[in-house]
């Protein structure tokens, strides 16, 4: 299978990271969102929208959209589930999978928006925006350490897709130089030692710092 | 089972709607939103955020998040399934229910923002932010239109989930004299007629009606 994507994609990532999991050998085409490849024919012709990433499997079949991308690799490559089995953590996962997309990465691209990407046009981050974010991050970060007052991971006792939706956004956080919205509360900050660790996302931090 | 809700809310309706599929008995609880009854304590120990709505089961197990609830009564509820059964089908329903969240609705709670929300607080509608709503509307709705052009529900050949995500918020689309946006496109305004004309959204029609 290929995967269409940008290694510091967000949403990228959260496919490289189930594709790691899975220990599932793939194809990756770097479309080059920065330098506008998105907006190619070629890549419009895949995603209507100039987004990445865009999965494509051995016949030409093709679909978009990450959430959905990493359900679908879930469940049709073998190797561990990253879906727990029981219908009401399956529950949680999936509400914790659109709480992270609701409540908890606007709050984050805020930041991102101010701190990473207007430096990089050479702008002046407006900090009423960044204060904003924080905001919003620290309501959801307070919600995620109650979760995870009584689990390992943000939606059960394993690890699943839920983890994997937050990883490149908090990942993001740090690099800002706001990692603190993550350490001050002591069992988020235990669950992202816990997952950053692992060897998936060891891999596509790799495979950032590398290209 | 208790859905804490309130009869106007989009996320509301595609619990209610599904719960209508089911043809399964619930309590409903009205949280007035428009009231400030999402920011009480009793709702907001349910909430984090405030919003509604909530689904809570017999024994009291509670869970949050329009998507996450529709897809957990799908799972658990007897009655026909509104989860296509192949993978791939499976996977085009995500992928339509993650577009309806990215890249339709921003779109229509723009043009919402203005000549519903604004006018019910007695504001001019800013025009400007009704255009750049249609904008993303008419794309998100040029896709729809190829996707319907070889099936008949969104994601597959069968109803599901996905159709249910899109319904509340075309039909607050048709409710600000918007409905063109979906009428222009024969697959799709022969999908919304269909969809629409479904006995379960009849039924959650009719509640908004009635309270």
């Amino acid at each position: 299978m290929k995967v269409y994507g940008h290694p510091g994609s967000t949403c990228t990532r959260k496919v490289l990271t189930t594709l790691a999991e899975k220990n599932h050998p793939f194809e990756f085409v770097t479309v080059d969102i920065m330098k506008g490849q998105g907006h190619s024919p070629e890549h419009l012709a895949r995603q209507p929208w100039g987004q990445v990433p865009v999965l494509e499997e051995d016949d030409g079949w093709q679909m978009i959209e990450s959430r959905a991308i990493i359900r679908h690799l879930d469940q049709t490559l073998p190797g561990a589930s990253l879906t727990p089995s029981s219908p009401r953590e399956r529950a949680r996962m999936d509400e914790w999978m659109s709480i992270e997309q609701s409540n908890f990465t606007p709050g984050v691209m805020k930041i991102l928006g101010q701190l990473m990407f207007a430096r990089w046009r050479g702008e002046e981050p407006q900090m009423s925006i960044v204060e904003d974010g924080r905001t919003a991050v620290r309501k959801a970060v307070a919600v995620m350490e109650r979760a995870l007052a009584d689990r390992e991971y943000i939606a059960a006792g394993s690890f699943s897709l839920a983890d994997i939706c937050f990883m490149p956004y908090v990942e993001y956080l740090f690099m800002c130089g706001e990692g603190g919205l993550i350490t001050e509360h002591p069992n988020t900050s235990a669950w992202w030692t816990r997952i950053s660790e692992r060897a998936s996302w060891q891999k596509v931090r790799a495979k950032l710092q590398a290209d």
